[in-house]
């Protein structure tokens, strides 16, 4: 299989924005990024658009047709295709172009992410989103996210002594950070306090423990690494794809302390790149909930089990720790539209490791690493990328 | 890219299944599927699953996941992968099946296809596959597929004098051929003037111009040739997997008496298998509605333009004709659960390559073509089998 190389990025401010419409976010991401990489449209052979659930947030399927209209490239009738594995749908999108362009069938591909969550009411989105977890056995009968995650986020506390003030820790890391990008939802920084004293979701989950519902789009444009260096000279390749699945139930899980199909993407991922967590110099991960990011640096490899949290609590997870973990602010405070949150992670580790991350920026930073779960964690994809 | 074979197929009966949920059909696809290609569970390496709108026909998003946990299959954390195209999902999932096998990433990859359609009564049905048209400028002002099918009938009688008996031919032949056909949802023969007498549902289509809806699952299991080889001595081998697109809308189309994309698809399929039209033993086309067939027939080169409804009504795409279409009876007598329909138009297929066609079987099949149409046709899928 061929080298892949990420050659384009862009996205939209990620909120509420009641304004625009879904399509006004997949052209406003698709065009940033086409201009990103210097290409021209025509020059694109696919599409692949990663979307949760716009038949129920907007009456709309079959986007990835939508995508084509909207960006006007209708006459050269490319494939696109739109795939969904719940919140994971950015992350398995981006898997599919990347094999896409690896296979050697197509050589410039898009991958988009887009969602637009804030045109139903917040009890109806809470409802829509329930549709990723086990409809018969969890659903039906009241579960919902914050709830599942609840009773993982319990877990972990009796099993490795987890704390509230470290749970905290996460969101207060996430909102600073957050507050250093200018298309995050939430830009204000936040305190231990705060978070402790905001209203309870799901008994351990305050509301400042949950990531929001999120308006938005994020888009990439990919290439074999060889045409890449016509467009750039600043390369970020893709040393690793991969995915793993597991129950879409909760209760079917072998363990609730972590989420297992994570610890299976990273390890092909780390054995696909030759690479060990220590090698990483920063990462996005799935942080829907605090606990969410506790588990995922566990699952990782960057901490042992158990001390996810405290090591949060520690600093070693900030801009200036030993491994930065979500320098855009992540789910908790960039914001969560759900099909676009695997493609805009790849966004902020391509600004990353080209340097262009600002205010924000890790230093010295060559290997980053991606990690996307969909639903309690039937899905997840790892990514790790590499500026040569 | 490697050759890919279909060592496996199999799915449920189509209908009103009841007492059959979501999960019970996608296992039953599947383990007919796994028995007939002789394969372990644990052989497999990915699944990609066709669906379009279980979040609205049963509250369920994120069923690749489902399907590893139906097929109990979580402790390998294999990737699985759902995509969606509208009707056209089952074609693209065959599609995203082959890519995966075709570059060499995965061997053993389980394509399935489900939809569930009867959980919801008949007018929300329509309401939810109008999401597959364009929600905004089409689907809000009222127009359903029957209405958008209608126009393009009207336009087609319009320019090339075809008639309501043409029409009602391509349902005569189905249903004739759906008899013969044990899992068709629709086994009972019609007459033209049963369809012409049937109640009128968006002038010039009747009750009986329009395909129903059903709930099934298909599915194929895909390996590459070689190992194929250790499976079965009667191996159908997949010489073409081609998609393309085209506006969402149908107002924006630049032509109405054809679905450009199926057009697009099918040139690319014949130019990827160095084949003609008259190379094609057989076919499945996707006539959710009479005038679609007719349409099919034409934009895959059988017929010249215009020509489909007189060829149909001469008997020249009947079992027995120069170009049989729809020997399974199609989606208008067979049934179409929108995601498993393009999955099981490569079962019929296989079934007739292999000579296991029974009743319906067709002489000397060899070359046999699939065309799974999206929406009004904002995307298009066309699959060439050889058996070898």
């Amino acid at each position: 299989m061929r080298e892949v190389a990420v050659i384009g990025i862009g996205m939209t401010e990620f909120g509420e924005l009641w304004n625009r419409s879904f399509r006004d976010l997949v052209a406003e991401a698709g065009m940033h990024a086409i201009l990103d990489a210097g290409i021209e449209g025509d020059e694109i052979d696919a599409m692949y658009i990663g979307g949760m659930s716009s038949g129920r947030f907007i009456g709309q399927e079959h986007v990835g047709s939508l995508a084509v209209e909207v960006a006007g490239l209708e006459d050269l009738h490319i494939p696109s295709i739109r795939v969904e594995a719940a919140c994971a749908s950015g992350g398995v999108a981006m898997h599919q172009g990347y094999l896409a362009v690896a296979s050697g069938m197509y050589d410039i591909v898009v991958v988009g992410g887009a969602e637009k969550m804030t045109d139903v009411v917040g009890a109806e989105a809470t409802n829509i989103l329930a549709s990723a977890a086990d409809r018969e056995w969890e659903s039906f009968f009241g579960a919902t996210f914050p709830g599942l995650y609840a009773m993982m986020a319990r877990y972990h506390m009796k099993k490795y002594g987890t704390t509230p003030e470290q749970l905290a820790s996460v969101a207060v890391k996430n909102h600073y950070n957050g507050s250093l990008n200018p298309k995050a939802q939430f830009k204000r920084r936040i305190s231990i306090e705060d978070v402790l004293r905001s209203p309870m979701v799901a008994e351990p989950l305050h509301l400042l423990d949950c990531s929001p519902i999120t308006d938005g789009a994020a888009a990439t444009i990919l290439a074999p690494l060889d045409i890449a260096k016509k467009y750039t000279d600043k390369i970020v390749k893709i040393r690793a794809s991969a995915l793993a699945t597991d129950t879409l139930s909760l209760h079917g899980r072998k363990s609730f302390d972590s989420v297992p199909a994570a610890y299976h993407a990273a390890q092909r991922a780390y054995k696909m790149a030759d690479l060990q967590p220590k090698d990483i110099d920063l990462a996005e991960v799935h942080d829907c909930f605090t606990i969410a990011e506790i588990m995922a640096i566990e699952d990782l490899g960057f901490f042992e089990r158990g001390e996810g949290g405290k090591a949060t609590e520690e600093g070693r997870t900030a801009i200036d720790g030993e491994i930065p973990i979500n320098t855009s602010g992540g789910l908790k405070s960039k914001g969560h539209p759900v099909g676009a949150t695997g493609v805009a992670q790849i966004n902020e580790i391509v600004m990353q490791l080209r340097g262009e991350a600002g205010e924000r920026q890790v230093k010295d930073a060559r290997i980053g690493l991606t990690h996307n779960v969909g639903g309690s964690g039937g899905t997840a994809v790892v990514h790790i990328l590499e500026v040569i």
